[in-house]
């Protein structure tokens, strides 16, 4: 497959003017295709709001002027994948307005241009289901937000070629992004699997009057998220372990751990359990200053990377 | 209560040594009671290994010297206990071993002096089960480092009594300890729930053959645990809800978060299954420079946990 220079991302929101600002970092031409007309000043005010995190992270030594030069916004389809190498998709993630959205992208790019798309709830096999060349099309699943978090998770459909996977691999490999590739299509692929595991549990817990959510949240960030951002559960309950590492961890406290799967809950999103979450996510965001999260949150999270990078923690 | 300075901790062993790392640096008295007459000079060395790390963040500002003067172990329970405000137990995690443990304290302190015990697959109603003074004993669970991670999980039993609760919550928190208090005891708490259903899905996927125990670690440590570091699950969404939070979260994507829930795996922790989690955790350890990661990790959460200070992340 040719060198990839010119990318389309295929929506202009949150994830794709985040793709957007990692792509043109990395030198890459970049067009956004996006219906809303305001959104053009959005997408820049992104990229520019994202550019000293991409410089403080290593991934640009460009200048910002000249990169948004390179960036074009545009409600035209077919201006959006002209000479494009690769395909960044990042619409409503609802199965017809996929189908909608590939149809159209297909109409105006080569057959064998793959088409990635940053679908969190559905299977690349649904997604490609009614293309005209669904073996370039897969899952390249970002998470929130796309420039800073490194983590690709590509999945290939039933139909999906090896080529096009090894392609998208080496494009995000490139663009500095931890790539892991699962066997198999599964709802919620494998993050946010675990994600979701977690978090039935959360609920279940706050469902019950067990704990608040701001007690939950700090039981996460305040304890295991701390270890998680720097090794998965494997690594941890290997030093856990002690001297006999991960073998003594699992045949001693395995038990222990199964015994507390059983236990676990199965919380439903009722009402009821809606409106208490809610409620509790405002007296959470109440006790803290929450207009400035979102900056604070990226700001941590380049000083995370940075420091994980300077103690060799891989990932 | 009266004001705590004598401290007791029950077991020299990671975590004893660790909490006692943290007692001393903060001015107190400890006796380490601990059979094994080797253990002096381990938990010696252990707590002059975490010096540098409780002073840089800001938990010591004593000469490690002066502090291990402070500090005696001893396989003599009445001189562990003489003269004790506190006890921390940090024996093996069987109920047997408990009861033993605790009727020997018992015998050698005052009637109304708190007993914590670290246990985390306990419950504290069967730990004070056979107590003589059981108002007294509770759970006072850490997370592995606990002179570095912040997280107390503090869990009454059915006997417990209020004030020996809040006697723990203002030791802990004159600790610098960040304490949640769950309005009933669980097994595994809350914390350990959370860890154990994130687990649960892990060791499914990895059975089902869809990623390997290194995949399974990097989809958390390049994903979702970067952000778990700073935030729990409901402030992540709420971001992930832009304008909307996590109101718009919840009722937009809440459908979707269960029907994953309902897609879950139940692995089983037979012997297939453990050996190929410990496979995949040689075979991740071997593409890693093992021998450092504890140091690692101890520097990583140093540094961790002073960027969440400077960025106003509480817990």
């Amino acid at each position: 497959m040719a060198d990839i220079r010119n990318v389309a991302v295929i929506g202009g929101g949150l994830i794709g003017a985040s793709w957007a600002a990692l792509f043109v970092a990395q030198g890459l031409s970049v067009r956004v295709h996006e219906p809303d007309g305001n959104t053009a000043d959005q997408v820049a005010a992104r990229v520019r709001a994202a550019w000293p995190d991409l410089q403080a992270l290593g991934l640009t030594d460009l200048d910002v002027d000249k990169a948004l030069a390179r960036l074009v916004v545009t409600p035209d389809m077919s201006l959006a994948c002209q000479d494009i190498d690769f395909v960044q998709e990042c619409g409503p993630d609802r199965l017809e307005v996929k189908h909608a959205i590939i149809a159209r992208v297909e109409s105006c790019i080569a057959p064998e241009t793959v088409i990635a798309s940053s679908s969190s709830a559905l299977l690349p096999s649904e997604i490609q289901a009614r293309a005209s060349h669904p073996g370039r099309i897969l899952v390249g699943h970002p998470f929130n937000p796309p420039h800073l978090i490194p983590l690709v998770e590509l999945v290939a459909g039933q139909a999906t070629t090896p080529q096009a996977v090894e392609a998208a691999r080496a494009f995000y490999e490139n663009l500095g992004r931890e790539v892991i590739v699962p066997q198999r299509e599964l709802r919620g692929h494998v993050a946010n699997r675990l994600t979701a595991a977690l978090y039935r549990e959360a609920v279940h817990l706050v469902a019950e009057g067990v704990a608040s959510v701001a007690d939950v949240d700090r039981a996460v960030s305040a304890g295991p998220g701390l270890r998680w951002a720097l090794m998965g559960p494997h690594l941890t309950y290997h030093l856990g372990g002690g001297a006999g590492g991960f073998r003594h961890y699992i045949t001693h406290l395995g038990p222990a751990q199964q015994a507390r799967w059983a236990e676990l809950g199965s919380p439903t999103l009722d009402t009821a359990t809606i409106d208490a979450l809610i409620a509790g996510v405002e007296d959470e965001l109440a006790a803290l200053d929450a207009d400035t999260l979102p900056e604070r949150r990226d700001a941590a999270l380049v000083g995370l990377l940075q420091l994980k990078q300077r103690l060799g923690f891989g990932g």
